[in-house]
């Protein structure tokens, strides 16, 4: 058995070090130099048994997840990731080092970095991160801002992690198909998008969010929020998913915009990384159209009991 | 049953609205206003279990003391609060909406505000907590700087959470005792020490560290990151505690604080509504001396296994 102090010293030392001037890891804060304007602030836990299953989903691949889920939530307001705080709770037969490896790997992949945390002991595996982020001087791109005739753009496929969940619970997602290989690397190991965040806010988008609960129930929040209703042509469906898999499928992190000029938009996405950006369809001035393709779609999105 | 999203509704309807230019709860991030120069960041975890036990704490009393705990994080560097960002995670049965009173209780008791957070279905009632503050342009206190020969002060006594958690195990906690039920508020609502913190700070103090695993291992922690030993004369004892519980009890939230003029800081502390502040002893220049009354103390602290 490894004692705790000495657990954390070496979870320490894989840690990037603090720049002059500011106090890291090590103390009871971490002192960080503030951006010049808008902080962000956002915070998101993953649950073990309710977001994840350690059957399909490796301890780094979990710490991959909790990092990149809140770098989105950065980037859905057309921000840039700062600093990262990891409040991990474990049990003891639990491989804690690799789970903060894919911590490590995602900050530094999305490039923010961990400054401090908090570890402890529990039942179920539960990986609570907050993120500080800035917007450079932007105004912070919200959910409200929508306007009739808005262009709706996304970032690319949608239901590739409710596919990929789906095969590895079937014992489909062989290695030697790429399509599967891909639906399962999105729900595993997910794609923030902070470059393509910050495109839209440059080319003056209205309204964004991240695809976290669905297509469906978070373009639902945007109307909700701007007072729109929209009319969709078309969803962008991964090539493993199935259409209710796009629209109701969460954890795939792709962004959704609002803005006048929709092709512009788009190019500015895929010039941001976005290759597979389109315009899917248009903002309404009667809150009542949920359309897609002319038929009525269901915004509300699934919601637990309480 | 409540559905999720009207339970999200009310507990955001009971928490402060943003300032105008600010944007909190109901979207991706919170969007705040940065402070000017040196901003904090801490995370603390509660899990249910392991820091608290649902028999002798009220879910409210589990709010307070995790925004508690984290206040005293900043406090401990010398800092203000700002922000809080809180996930919480619990079962269908657990009364979430006296969690999160507790959690608005206790931030607008430390003068800050819950900005954003996350709520999820788990096993384990856990509350990670984040928080934001800000030294208002002064250094930062860090654990590192204490120097031989500065004094060692403490902003009261000690033990009392650690005695009211024993009281409470033994079915001796009666509310008639005002010692004993004082000792209980210590284990179930704990006092941050923010203002105190701030004025060793403008007094120059030169290391800092709150007692949250007990003053042995805290101080030791100080003693550590800053090359020195100590000799303590005395430890004050809170008066339903033991001198082992003053010592190895955690949970109290005391700040301990170095400094060159021992008297000059245990009378700001005072002005600052320490009224049991004292003087307790003074650092050593060989760090192997850490003594209590001339008897060895260790100051290790109990580690878990991992």
């Amino acid at each position: 058995m490894t004692g705790e102090f000495e657990l954390l010293s070496r979870l320490r030392g894989a840690l990037p070090t603090a720049p002059t001037g500011e106090t890291w890891i090590g103390d009871d804060a971490a002192a960080v130099e503030p951006p010049s304007r808008s902080l962000l602030l956002a915070a998101d836990v993953l649950v073990e048994g309710t977001h994840f299953d350690l059957t399909w989903s490796a301890p780094a691949d979990v710490g991959w997840k909790a990092v990149t889920a809140n770098v989105s939530d950065v980037a859905a307001m057309g921000g840039r990731p700062l600093h990262l705080l990891v409040s991990v709770v474990v049990g003891p037969a639990f491989d804690v080092e690799a789970l903060y490896a894919g911590i490590t790997e995602a900050a530094r992949h999305w490039g923010c970095a961990v400054v401090g945390g908090d570890l402890a002991r529990g039942r179920s595996v539960t990986v609570a991160v907050a993120i500080t982020g800035t917007t450079d001087g932007r105004a912070p791109v919200g959910r409200g801002g929508a306007r009739p005739g808005d262009a709706v753009v996304v970032t690319g496929p949608l239901g590739g992690a409710a596919a990929g969940l789906r095969l590895l619970g079937d014992g489909l997602a062989f290695d030697s198909d790429p399509v599967a290989a891909d639906a399962v690397r999105c729900h595993r190991r997910p794609y923030a998008r902070p470059a393509e965040g910050q495109a839209a806010a440059r080319v003056g988008a209205t309204a964004m969010i991240d695809v976290s609960d669905g297509l469906a129930a978070d373009l639902g929040h945007v109307l909700d929020e701007s007072g729109v209703g929209v009319a969709l042509d078309r969803v962008p469906v991964h090539p493993a998913a199935r259409e209710e898999e796009a629209l109701g499928g969460g954890d795939d992190y792709q962004l959704v915009i609002c803005g006048a000029d929709g092709p512009a938009l788009a190019a500015a996405l895929r010039a941001a990384g976005a290759v597979e950006a389109e315009v899917i369809g248009e903002c309404t001035s009667d809150p009542a159209v949920r359309t897609l393709g002319g038929r009525p779609v269901a915004t509300e999105g699934w919601e637990h009991e309480w």
